[in-house]
């Protein structure tokens, strides 16, 4: 017998048929499996496809299940049509068993891709005597989902016009199941979604093609909260003091949300009113200030936040500038200082798998700290302070341009600076490698004490040349005058080393504690998942030297990167990363590190700059 | 043993119990049984009520059952619970098995106050290291909700704040199980309902207290939508011609409704704010106007709606002066030409219960004919036109002070005018008698000619002065310019016959057929029901007398008020009357009469004016 060449739509895959095989056969044979619950027995009448040629004549099975203007619009059951010439066959979204996949730079996996917000587009039949079924009820029962109704009334009052001046040829936009606009034509492919990251420092934007899951544009930009204080102790008194300062808060993040729309839009090349979700995640905190809820309770003990689950508001309510359908869905928080951004982090690191002791630390402003063992996941924050990115100490700056980013002491002083410029600073990861270095070398004491310019016979001549002593006290000298930009030395201050080690101690003590919480030591660790950019630069090696980290094999640490926003770019694609990430946020136990005993003793035994645990 | 009294609130019913009853016991014993779907075993936590003296101490069951904070404010198992002394015991909503009834004038039966929207108090547990929920958890908690998500961002944004600057003593609206708004302290007895009955030529508004279901003002006001024309064919011509007058159209509406809210809120002595949900019935063309939404397919064959389902929106995104949290449901619909008000119909005079042929007709410029029969229900339009309300009749005017309400001849023409004033025209009521008489004297004769003056010999002397001749053609002096307002004459012309003719064949013709359609005749008809304000005022001899409606005997003959308002009401106040009401307009079979075989013979048959069917 002859074969005939099938073409399925919308993805014009096709496959070689023999005639007399059911385009359900045809279908699976070109890897797009279909809805078949019933076996193909023609009862279930999921296999929906349409097709106007090549086919054999509806069966009676057919003419059963389907309507006669179904018949009439070439509706056929793909289970009971068989190939007789070439075809090209539709195959709605609801027929469809399969769904495409995409891996996403970062997560552990390929995610099946599965947005909230999905596009159908439709000729649908014309209204007749035998069919006077209303304009909604013409579009939902073409969509097939349940009878959940309309989001909002505009697609109700754009409907009776758009079906009657495009010849009923539409695309509804569906959302959670509910129509939420509607298009005239096939606008299918012009679906996008943005994944939001909101940082207390930055905020990152990637803009996502909704149907295939992947990356159109990137676009980032410093969080224009910060004229309200570095950190989010500052904005949460600002926020609840102020009205006025609330609203300043929700708009400032707003207006850089918008900016990082057109930025990214324009380099996609598409209009933002392509975009029709917003995924967000953040602090809890941030993720407040960005619905303009007050953070009431975030600010004394027990840190309680306004709201844990996610939720889902329209985005032309909060202001931003995207399809006007567009929904933002901002994902659930765990507790007061363990936001939706370590939700973000659990599902790019897939912690929720089970398995030995695994954790994940995010070292921001505020440290985040995930630990899951046996079934169980455990999240603490710790008040880390800004000193790793540069805020605290006094030339620190962000790993940008002109940043010191790594250190090695030799016979002297090396250093690398971002984009071969003069150095202006330097950044976390350089003050990570900077005080390892100078600890090895001898010019600060475990204890963190810097020597003085006096002691420096035992060290390296030229190391030792550059120990200094001004009315701000010690000082070591990483860049000179003549190297630094504009003629300034970049030095390392006494201070520095204690505002670092501050910061480290209470990520390490934070670390300690939670292996103690279910009874494991570093040594157990059968990974350590280190997140966020600075997770993404520092050197392991210093940051063992100096126990930022717990002493644990090499092999054993792996950099995630921004695992905040890979989740972000999870919960946009796929609605079960969204159930998953409700359930996440219910289910991980908050540890508050300030009230376990003995907190403060570990807090002291962190300071150390060595090794830590000390004993192996 | 001794007795005691034990008090329940809100509703402060008391009852007497002796010294070791459960209060579950004596909650039944007072006629307010709770919720114990465990068997009083303490197992299900559904008894939840509250005390702070008067009871024994909580047991072991209750300490496992009720987290520490709970049982720290006083909440008690009543299953568990035993009286020791006096006490005040609070049952909240969730723990309540009785639902209070409202008997609705004109409706067939009381029904159970269950409305979408409730209000609930509650003193919270503060914030505790044992208990870091956040503040939206522990408002859903107390709620006792599923977990819907709020309806909006307000509650959210409003909540951190409400709870810490009001003791944590709030009150909850729930609408459809969402939260959607907070209020400080206990507002619940101030949560009012408005029933809205949109129709072509009158809005009239019901304002109900919803806890009780009971009426608290009316207000009516003509719909100014008039100026784009009497009928909604002109209103769906223009609504679809322009985009403004579409906006001219939904706005004329909205104004008279925000207008009807003052006056009826300002009757009630309450704000307008307490009014929290609105339901609104009208005919097909009237919700669409109302919801913006362009009635595109009502113009012309096979008549489709845009939507028919019912559609919850907001109250505000309507303009619509009320709570900001209220939104405002419309009724779903049947076809293109039977509304949601035909959905009230059925509601209020419970046509889906099963049982002989009944059939409902409201009479307005758009009759709409109802009839159940062998567990079917069909409706269908018939297009009267507006001779009923007066306004195709020479002097007609609608029922208010002035007219002509109620016509007798015996030697000369007695009438009854409205308020006891001077005549100005006559209403539907009164056109029905004067012709039912002016047939039975013989000025009329049953084919609908008038005689002439020359012909007056036959008939009694007074009346027969009355008939004159002039360049309208014959015409018949029900009032002369002597008794007239402003010294006008009321006449019945030739012209005005024909025109009411063709209304009642409209009609007649419309019951007639649809009998048929279930091989049933007229007087088969258990119960035939009169719905609108002229079913109210109809005189049943005189209606049967001109073949308004068939012949059957006259105590099968009930009318039924304004039975769409009814319906909106119900509406209003019970969830299972919405449910019910989706499944009606599934249900109902919509009967396109002009399709029909034979319609326009029957309405040429049922000109003649005389009791109908011709022969019994």
């Amino acid at each position: 017998m002859a074969d005939f060449t099938i073409t399925f739509l919308p993805s014009r895959e096709s496959v070689s048929a023999a005639a007399d095989t059911t385009l359900l056969d045809a279908a699976a044979a070109a890897g797009l499996p279909l809805e078949a619950p019933c076996g193909g027995q023609g009862r279930c009448g999921k296999c929906l496809v349409k097709a106007a040629a090549g086919l054999s004549e509806p069966t009676d099975i057919e003419r059963r299940v389907l309507s006669p203007s179904q018949v009439g619009e070439g509706w056929r059951l793909a289970c009971q049509a068989r190939v007789t010439g070439e075809a090209e066959v539709l195959v709605p979204y609801s027929s469809r068993a399969f769904k495409p996949t995409v891996l996403i730079e970062g997560a552990a996996r390929e995610i099946e891709v599965e947005p909230n917000v999905r596009k159908q587009s439709f000729r649908l039949p014309r209204p007749s005597k035998d069919d006077a079924r209303a304009d909604l009820t013409r579009v939902m029962d073409a969509i097939g989902e349940g009878p959940l109704p309309p989001a909002r009334l505009a697609p109700v009052r754009d409907l009776p016009r758009l079906l009657r001046s495009n010849a009923y040829h539409v695309t509804a936009v569906v959302a959670g199941g509910r129509l939420v606009t509607v298009e005239p034509g096939d606008t299918c492919d012009e679906a996008y979604g943005l994944a939001v990251d909101v940082g207390t420092t930055t905020v990152v934007a990637y803009l996502c093609h909704l149907p295939s899951g992947e990356l159109a544009a990137v676009a980032s930009d410093l969080n224009s909260q910060a004229q309200y204080g570095d950190d989010v102790i500052s904005r949460i008194h600002a926020a609840t003091s102020s009205e006025e300062d609330l609203l300043g808060l929700s708009s400032a993040v707003v207006t850089v949300l918008n900016d990082l729309v057109e930025r990214a839009t324009h380099k996609a090349g598409i209009p933002a009113t392509a975009i029709y979700e917003i995924a967000v995640v953040g602090n809890t905190c941030m993720t407040h200030l960005f619905l303009g809820v007050p953070p009431a309770g975030l600010g004394r003990v027990p840190f309680v936040p306004s709201f844990r689950a996610g939720q889902t508001v329209r985005a032309a309510d909060l202001g931003i500038s995207v399809n006007p359908a567009a929904s933002v869905y901002v994902t659930p928080c765990i507790g007061g200082f363990v936001g939706a951004d370590s939700v973000g982090v659990i599902l790019a690191s897939e912690l929720y798998r089970s398995g030995g002791p695994r954790a994940a630390v995010d070292i921001g402003t505020n440290g985040e700290i995930i630990l899951a063992s046996g079934g169980e996941i455990y999240a603490c924050s710790t008040a880390a302070g800004p000193a790793f990115e540069g805020a605290t100490i006094s030339a620190g700056m962000r790993a940008s341009v002109g940043a010191i980013d790594a250190v090695h002491i030799e016979d002297d002083v090396r250093y690398r600076v971002i984009g071969d410029a003069r150095p202006r600073g330097i950044c976390g990861s350089a003050l990570v490698d900077a005080i390892a270095e100078l600890v090895r070398v001898g010019v600060i004491a475990d204890s963190g004490r810097m020597v003085g310019p006096q002691e420096a016979d035992s060290l390296p001549e030229k190391v030792g040349r550059r120990l200094v002593e001004n009315e701000n006290g010690t000082e070591f000298v990483l860049a000179t005058a003549d190297e630094g930009y504009g003629g300034e030395a970049i030095t390392l201050t006494a201070r520095d080393v204690r505002e670092a080690q501050l910061a480290k101690a209470a990520i390490y003590g934070g670390i300690e504690l939670m292996l103690e919480q279910v009874g494991a030591a570093p040594d157990d660790l059968d990974e350590l998942l280190l997140a966020g950019a600075f997770g993404n630069y520092i050197r392991r090696e210093s940051a063992l030297a100096i126990g930022l980290i717990p002493s644990v094999p090499m092999e054993r640490i792996r950099s995630i990167g921004n695992a905040a926003g890979v989740g972000a770019r999870l919960l946009l694609c796929s609605v079960s990363e969204r159930v998953r990430a409700e359930e996440l946020a219910r289910r991980v136990k908050h540890v508050e590190l300030a009230e376990r005993e003995g907190f403060y003793d570990r807090f002291a035994d962190a300071m150390m700059l060595r090794p830590l645990p000390a004993e192996g």
